[in-house]
């Protein structure tokens, strides 16, 4: 079972990352970009037909591994 | 207008980080997790309210900066 799972910063929380970008694209010459913000995209094979239990195992590899729940969302997609 | 980029790496091409990821995940007692590749995502403001002119910056900002096309792939989505 193939999975998304997305990982973004949360509202309020600076990205400098993103500001970079912003400025970057600017001085590159790309027109138009008002806001950027970066965060990070998983494609995760479950091995379960079971979509619960593979909900639940990607639910856990978030809140162990891949978000900072402090200052990030995590938003799980199954395919 | 906001729009989305996912920059996923391309089939074949060797993601050390997502083996890495999913290593940890299986030290951390996640179970189920098969295979793990990462990307990035950008949640982009476009400053225009023309849909083809925002595409067409999106996919210069991609092809210029985003990803690098040699090894990644690029998808825009305009909400």
């Amino acid at each position: 079972m193939k999975a998304r799972v997305t990982v973004t910063l949360k509202n309020g929380v600076l990205d400098p990352q993103g500001k970079a970008i912003e400025g970057a694209l600017k001085s590159l010459g790309v027109e138009g970009i008002a806001n950027v913000r970066q965060g990070k995209v998983f494609d995760i094979e479950v091995d379960t037909p079971d979509k619960a239990q593979a909900e639940a195992s990607l639910k856990a590899a978030c809140e162990k591994l891949l978000a900072n729940t402090v200052i990030e969302n995590y938003r799980v997609e199954i395919a």
